[in-house]
């Protein structure tokens, strides 16, 4: 008489999996592993006393209609400030326009249910975004990988790569792309390649998914226009953008643009998931804006991770041995770079090495939905300190050094990763 | 070469519509309008005081922590306080029995997303919750409807029901009952019924998901238990809880609970959704009840609401013509009362005559699946003003009456409404 749970699951319930990582990263919480494997903010950067102040201002003058239930869209005013601030980037929108979300990964949630149907496809650079990928996941759609190179994802097989799809009548819905600075990668899309989605967007009446979290963490190089606003149409891109990382990840908040038509369906879909976003963290975050604390906050962030980036960069390029196909992106912003090892190492297993030498990565393979990236990993540079970093690479550097020894010893076949 | 939406939408998408509800809530907006139609805590029984000082608290004492991504299944603190909480009143769960669920609004979604495929049936009792409408119709289930009498969801039918559906080969996957003071109706399920729909989901295998905003909110009778501390088998019972009518609704905080194996695919469906519930919404909730401050504030919200519903209800008999079907019912709790007019009326139709005498409530027919229910009003207490509900009951008795006479004089047909 008991329940046969999979009597009762949805098919998309049933497709669901444990996360992998989830489970590897549970081995990096001992506080003597140096990890490199979170993607974490660094919580020196919260600007606790702000908040603290900004909440007590709007609890007292506000405080009934914050506490409230609010409008599925979001608040009003808060909208209308995030559209100011967008417009002096040159993002022309409007509240209606925009879309407030329970951060961004609802915002990818909310583009994979309402546009992907089970066995549908959306293009994507790969690696990708973890994140992406279980929301396509819960949905059963099927992201097909396209590689990327330092200028991003290689636009030139796209629609090669498209046109295949539609003679198999598996035309994709959209391409998800991380413009600057992606996560995992590291790499920033170049203005030419923007311009070229905008015209493969439009050649095949398809939208772009822009996935912008880290966009304002830039530490060199020139600001590239978002592909948003390189699109004069207004109808193809969706852009989604966070305050995880630039104000802090602990309020939920995001936010997505798109063309009136788009969010009209979003706020219905919105409605039945969790009717409204919270107004109380809303309003302070709005605050924080009006009261023009957000861009030196940005700055701050900006000084702490580009110098920690760079201290990665140096510990890399002091410690780690000199082999032919051992390499790592330098990113021009956001949280992470990408080290990729020759063919003949394996990351998913040397993982468990270097956890036993107290330092922790995430294996790459998890950004890929093609069953690659063994030889890959991603490294995080804004959650630990400084003195973790120089640590910590060198500890790593000894780990990849090992196992490269023992492979050209021969002692060490390149076996795959069991749990 | 612009978008055609149709052709990226997913068919999910395709079949959410505009809430009619929403439209009509418009025109309810108006200063001059005394509106029973909305749903919303009084907020006049918010905390603000306490939400300020504990904010400042745990921002000063926790900060760095509580402005943090956090775990999906929500802070454990909290999960261990709220089983504490629970224990009280017989339920006993652990931890790895609760999720932390964005309001209770995201655990419909859940409930729908994992247990529904599109097609899929599940019982419930009409009128019904108009969001968990909202969450099935988002997967295109098919919720089948059992009429409720004045001890709630007719058990004595939903056997017949479900064997029907069973030789249709649509087995529904569970029941959904708001058991207490249920919205919109105001009818709560009898012991006897309670202990029933364990009898027939062990019978069939399936599942109960009991939906408990209200259950605290209650005036007058005997607490019965809910239906999850009646099943003996721990894993046939999913039930849902929200801050929102017990301390307040902006936090968008709620919780489930259901057995270690649902919870954990819950905790899977989550993850990509949004990854985590704000964890500084769930620290100040719990430091709330940590502090003891919970049990004064909903003794408060009883009282206020108490009060109203009283007064409702006076007023009701006071002013309300005598016809002959025209009934309400006398809720022990929670925020709504249910109006039945006569067959030959109509509430939607008589909607535009209440706007235009300057008070509002929501048409019954919203909460049905069936097309049924033109004849009947919800009308909410908690939040209009008792001078407003005295004042808006005289105004809506007169509407009604005008609209009897008409009908008695062979003036109006009974048309359907038109927007």
């Amino acid at each position: 008489m008991s329940v046969h749970l999979d009597h009762l699951l949805s098919d998309n319930a049933k497709a669901l999996k444990k996360s992998a990582i989830r489970e590897l990263l549970k081995l990096t919480a001992k506080p003597e592993i140096i990890s490199f494997a979170g993607g974490l903010p660094n919580p020196k950067t919260f600007p606790i006393e702000d908040v603290k102040r900004i909440s007590d201002e709007v609890l007292e003058s506000q405080g009934e209609k914050i506490l409230q239930y609010s409008t599925t869209e979001g608040d009003h005013e808060f909208r209308e400030v995030l559209c100011s601030w967008l417009g002096e980037e040159g993002i022309k929108v409007k509240p209606e326009n925009v879309q407030i979300t329970t951060a961004s990964q609802q915002g990818l949630d909310l583009v994979s249910r309402v546009f992907l149907n089970p066995g549908d496809t959306c293009i994507v650079g790969l690696p990708t975004y973890l994140g992406f990928l279980q929301a396509t996941n819960s949905v059963r759609a099927k992201p097909v990988g396209i590689p990327l190179d330092d200028q991003g994802i290689k636009t030139d097989i796209i629609e090669d790569e498209i046109d295949r799809l539609i003679s198999e009548q598996k035309k994709p819905k959209f391409i998800y792309v991380i413009p600057d600075f992606q996560n995992p990668a590291g790499v920033t899309i170049s203005l030419d390649r923007r311009k070229k989605l905008i015209e493969i967007a439009k050649k095949y009446e398809i939208l772009i998914v822009e996935d912008s979290p880290y966009r304002k963490l830039r530490y060199s190089g020139k600001t590239l226009p978002t592909i948003y606003s390189l699109d004069d149409s207004g109808e193809h891109v969706i852009t989604l953008f966070t305050f995880s990382k630039i104000f802090l990840p602990g309020f939920r908040l995001g936010w997505m643009i798109g063309s009136k038509d788009i969010i009209e369906k979003i706020v219905m879909a919105k409605q039945g998931m969790d009717l409204c976003t919270p107004i109380f963290n809303q309003t302070i975050a709005k605050e924080y804006i009006k009261q023009d604390l957000i861009k030196a906050r940005i700055e701050k962030n900006i000084d702490m991770y580009s110098k920690r980036k760079d201290i990665m960069l140096e510990s890399l390029e002091k410690y780690m041995p000199k082999i032919e196909g051992l390499t790592w992106t330098k990113p021009e912003g956001g949280l992470f770079l990408w080290v990729t090892l020759p063919e003949a190492m394996n990351a998913d297993r040397m993982f468990y090495n270097a956890i036993e030498q107290n330092v922790a990565y995430v294996v790459g393979s998890a950004f890929f939905c093609n069953g690659k990236g063994q030889n890959t990993m991603r490294l995080n540079f804004s959650y630990p300190s400084e003195e973790q970093i120089r640590t910590g690479i060198q500890r790593l550097a000894n780990v990849v050094e090992n196992d490269w020894k023992k492979i050209e010893q021969g002692n060490m076949n390149n076996t795959p990763l069991t749990p």
